[in-house]
């Protein structure tokens, strides 16, 4: 009953719906909380920057699922979720908002109950940013009737494999970074203020490509140069960028909040021999990884090709080599379910889409060249066209 | 012993241990378990886009604080914290991140039981994004000696007065987010599509203003138009800026992890008189709420006093006018411990800096003028020099 665009048909709500019931079935829920705004998304089609307040999707096993939230967001609810019945959307009164002298939970509580879930076993998110120990606490004396039982990640999975409708928004989201990618070749040069540059990253990522808007990314843009980049997560300030040190690039493209990470890696001229030498084995070995991308594989079949391969050429990571992406929300643009890391086991199925993330931090700087691809009918394919290696200029 | 430009002195972050020290003498506690990233940043410096994975600051009673977080991150957090001892920075495996085989918050107990805290009262932050249900279950299991109490909130509160270095970096965001205003005035116009305008909003607040760099905000830029400004959290997309249609921004300029927000409200041509009755009241019940703001009074007395005012125009708004800020990351740019709402009566002291926040979503659109101010020795000053009232072009 919106006016605003919906993302996907009510046919492909419905059919996520039914997904996720056969998995709450199969586990003996009766009903779902769910508090990560990617799975609400996902769920009903909710999108707003509300995450900061209590909000939730709860979903019993018949009827639609009801939207629950800050009175304010209501009006937001209501513009943009897929659901068109009376009590779909539910928003608490705006004295409950970080107010430690009550806790809107209690209110989620009644609702559950109203919803007929009051003796009910019902799954919550557990280990999730947005569900907090607080939260857990108040909802279960709210609900004492009930029994609460751990649903991390069970909506996550239902979202591994994309629908063509979702492959399309990351394909855009590819087009994107991409573009983002070819500005920062543009744009960047010695001297330049980190910030400047960072920039005009920005503008390109949300001016978006071929016509298609851009999203605000999970993660803001990553550009540490040198010895800041001996560490993956540091974010920009106005120092200028010097020739001789690396600078990476870990940044996604992103459209109706589907994501496409991609890194890249910069030199002002020729990089150190040591670079170049991890470069080709960063290559050789992220080779090495796609050729075990493929259905019926496991994720670990990628990182252990991978890790031998590097191995082999005289280079050591002891993280993970990808993860899961897609529909995403801050703090994260990874799915939270799979990990090319030895011991995941999770079989490789058409429709998957990894952020291949072989980086290598090394004592001087980092090496990020990193790919998103998507699991095919026979192998898997790169999203992006970005020419491959570090870039020089 | 980093090499990265400390945003405060070593005497600032004894000064903040010995404030928040005594906050947990007081409260009897021996230990504190930090999670929240704008807390850890503010204890020791920490600055990193890690928060996506468990991290933490402890702190005893006595010694340096310890920063514990993913392997990776160490480096990080050697380039960022003010502690130089050996045993300030501790990480984990990565195998530990995000796989429901292993959860780090057990070797975070281990990591309190060597410090010392195995059989004390530790202090956590029960109510924080990311501190969530399943980290303090593990936590209280690896920790079978310990009594964990509620400190949500402890470390918030040392932050609501700042300091004169504080202050300087939430006025370089003042400029910031004012020169944001005036990008707005110059690039919007009639047919732009929301997301091309969003670009330069962006590209304006991350180059800064007066040669200081902008950092990125804890919230993205909220720019809804007609009757998606009815609902205060949507984002953007492509659609176009059209005649007879209020947009309003709710932006914030951000430096150092310091932020000023401020939103305005813009009409391409005259705007209807619904909106000039509002934009009077709004404005006149915004005086009446600042001739409140000056130290002893309470917070509610603001808040009383615009809503007040506001009624006597012939408006409502059932939501808090106002909350404490300052340093943050995502979600909210927030400090979560004051707001401008009945029945909060903390006392307003010198240095405390609010978002007065006295926005109203009408029925067909939302109007939003909005100020930063902080309390002085005698009453408030607005950070920024926006002209005020609704954007005419």
């Amino acid at each position: 009953m919106s006016t605003f665009h919906q993302d996907f048909s009510d046919a492909d709500y419905h059919a996520r719906l039914t997904r996720t019931r056969a998995e709450m079935a199969r586990r003996g829920l009766d009903m779902l909380v769910i508090c990560d705004p990617s799975n609400m998304h996902w769920l009903t089609g909710y999108d707003g920057w509300s995450f900061y307040v209590y909000q939730a999707v709860v979903l019993g096993m018949e009827g639609e699922p009801v939207w629950w939230g800050r009175g304010m967001d209501a009006a937001g609810a209501a513009r943009t979720v897929f659901m068109s019945g009376a009590d779909a959307i539910c928003g608490y009164d705006d004295s409950y908002v970080q107010n430690p002298e009550k806790h809107p939970m209690r209110l989620l509580g009644d609702l559950v109950q109203q919803m007929g879930g009051g003796a009910g076993r019902i799954g919550v998110e557990l280990d999730n940013y947005y569900y907090s120990a607080k939260a857990h606490q108040v909802l279960s004396e709210a609900l004492p009737g009930a029994a609460l039982h751990d649903a991390t990640g069970l909506v996550n999975w239902q979202r591994a494999v994309k629908s063509e409708t979702e492959m399309l928004y990351i394909r855009r989201a590819a087009k994107i970074v991409t573009r983002m990618h070819e500005c920062i070749l543009t744009f960047a040069q010695p001297g330049m203020a980190k910030n400047l540059l960072v920039a005009e990253i920005y503008r390109c990522g949300i001016e978006g490509a071929d016509g298609q808007w851009g999203d605000y990314p999970a993660i803001v843009p990553m550009a540490p140069s040198g010895m800041d980049a001996t560490a993956p997560h540091l974010t920009w300030d106005d120092r200028a960028l010097i020739p001789g040190e690396a600078t990476f690039f870990e940044i996604a493209g992103a459209h109706r909040r589907y994501h496409c990470p991609q890194s890249r890696t910069l030199f002002f001229g020729e990089p150190p021999a040591l670079y170049r030498r991890a470069e080709n084995a960063v290559l050789e070995a992220t080779q090495a990884g796609l050729a075990m991308a493929r259905p019926g594989n496991f994720c670990e079949d990628i990182a252990n090709a991978f890790n031998a391969k590097l191995n082999a050429l005289g280079f050591e990571k002891d993280s993970r080599c990808g993860y899961s992406i897609g529909l995403s929300y801050p703090p994260d643009w990874g799915e939270r379910t799979m990990s090319f890391r030895r011991g995941d086991r999770t079989v490789l199925e058409p429709g998957m889409v990894f952020h291949f993330m072989p980086a290598l931090w090394l004592e001087d700087g980092g090496l990020e060249m990193t790919e998103t691809i998507a699991i095919t009918e026979t192998d898997a394919e790169c999203l992006c066209d970005t020419p491959g290696g570090i870039f020089v200029k």
